[in-house]
């Protein structure tokens, strides 16, 4: 089977929108309003978009998130936030449940600039244990582009991780919306938090201290990659381990990369067991590239267009390595029908 | 002949040091005191570092700048910043009158957080018009990490821009330190900031108010040939032209891309028109690659391993491109005693 393990719900109907519109005007107001969307509203803003691209495309299931972008942890107070990332996250189980072959979820968190991280333990668990939830995203900047917070491998972040390791969930290192004119959102924030993560990764024991944390830098890894020679030599004027040794057991990269020279940059120099499959479909990128005819987001095109890659190496791809990473995944996939088209 | 178009003096005298050490605790002091370095001194600084790998490798002309991560144009105020870059631009216009073959002057400017940059134009005017240098560093983040200034996209900049016009110099996009935990100065804030400005002039109508500005980003352009495909269909989705039309006439990337695979990539999605040759050494990686047993930073290598390669590309990566973009390289150069190795 096909995983792809970075999807956001960019179409949810607009009621959502309206519902989080209302929260901000009513910024005083600490209730929380019902979210009133049908059944087949969901349906149908699924059916024409990422269902759709599911069946052409020909993969089978999404890891599947809270729109990214409208996270906006910068808005409002940690109140503000918990009450939007439940609504959203609730949303997310209701796709699940309407679709368990199609998607499985990942939460959004309710952070909020300056406000301790272990205030998110209550809904990751709520979504892991409650809902079926295999993961989260993690912002690494709730300030939208202020960059206030410390950084991902201070203490600070500690009590979180202790869950996240205890529940066996991974976190995409995911920022959203930027408040900073000088970072357009999804063309410089998105992927400066995700070199910023790696090199924070490289900087730091974190994961001598938690050797089974695992997190997903996604945008096929920011600029990463591209760098690879600096990061190793990087690593090696600082005296830290490899890269390998170092942080390969636990960061792992998406395929979120919108043409064909960038995923074999990528499968060639990140090793195939630190790559997962993803599109992240409908998102930054909804166009068509003239140069080939095909969306610039269908990433399955680019790695099957890759010569020479085993049958093995594409399966850790596809299938395997996010099995691996979000571990919880596993048990799902058997109780669900598509298990019968499963390769492993 | 082959020219870096990338170098800082990381290698200078440890009275440069001092003195700003000294600068920085008097801060109340607005004397400049003299800078006591030796011709000798400058010497023994370059013989065993960037010239010893000029020979080695290969590489004749630098295009050579202060310090980068030593600008800090974060620390103290406007004249701090003034003293600071004078003393700097006039020990590298020594180095270039020392080594008149062997480097060409770019300048750091006096930015200073939340001043205007039209008090950069004297500086660069100076060392434009009195040292014969041919460009300067511009830091789109002179807050060393909170990026608080406008983008380099705003009119804030624009003073400053007509005068690089006036002159003919490029500038190239650079940052210095952080003093912000959340990013590694030469791991994340330098590609963070590349990325950034890409993305900055991707969303402007700057190159239409000044269709013959130039700006170099460095460090192989960032994540941006990585993400290519992203950029292209960000700026379809957009409604901006394409990139070529965009802003392919005056951004540039140079080559500090420590590795094949990422040289590769560049090269093969970047217009040969717009890549530079530079290797930013002795910089931010110093060490030896244990996998090829070279430099990480020995960027010739690399392209000198590209399959293919014309002779006319390879020309205008290590020179033709270097001497339209630096325009004033080119009296300077047919002067210098190197020209008679020049290729055209």
């Amino acid at each position: 089977m096909i995983i792809d393990c970075h999807g956001h719900y960019t179409t949810a109907p607009s009621e959502l929108e309206t519902w989080r519109k209302q929260q901000l005007a009513d910024r005083d107001d600490t209730s929380r309003p019902a979210l009133k969307i049908s059944d087949d509203q969901i349906r149908e803003s699924l059916e024409k978009a990422q269902l759709k691209f599911q069946r052409e495309r020909g993969t089978d299931l999404t890891v599947f998130s809270p729109r990214a972008s409208a996270m906006a942890h910068h808005i409002g107070n940690a109140t503000t936030s918990q009450h939007w990332s439940e609504v959203c996250n609730e949303l997310i189980h209701r796709v699940c449940t309407l679709y368990p072959d199609n998607f499985i979820g990942v939460c959004q968190l309710p952070q909020s600039p300056g406000v301790a991280p272990a205030n998110c333990i209550g809904e990751l668990e709520r979504c892991v244990k409650e809902f079926g939830f295999i993961g989260c995203n993690l912002n690494p900047d709730p300030s939208g582009g202020h960059w206030n917070s410390p950084p991902l491998t201070d203490r600070w972040w500690y009590p979180f991780y202790e869950k996240m390791v205890e529940l066996d969930v991974p976190a995409m290192v995911h920022v959203s919306s930027s408040c900073n004119p000088n970072f357009h959102a999804t063309g410089a924030h998105y992927i400066n938090a995700d070199t910023t993560a790696f090199m924070q990764f490289l900087t730091s024991d974190l994961f001598k201290d938690f050797p089974t944390l695992k997190f997903v830098i996604p945008h096929g890894g920011g600029a990463v990659p591209y760098h690879w020679g600096r990061y190793r030599g990087l690593a090696q004027d600082l005296k830290r381990p490899p890269l390998n040794e170092l942080l390969l057991n636990n960061v792992f990269f998406d395929t979120c990369v919108y043409h064909l020279p960038g995923i074999e940059l990528l499968l060639k120099v990140v090793p195939i067991d630190n790559i997962l499959f993803a599109s992240e479909m409908v998102g930054a990128v909804k166009g068509i590239d003239p140069e080939t005819g095909h969306h610039f987001d269908d990433t399955k095109r680019y790695i099957d267009a890759i010569p020479g890659l085993s049958e093995k190496d594409r399966w850790k791809i596809f299938e395997g390595n996010s099995r691996r990473v979000y571990s919880r995944l596993h048990g799902r996939i058997f109780s669900a029908t598509s298990s019968a088209r499963s390769a492993d």
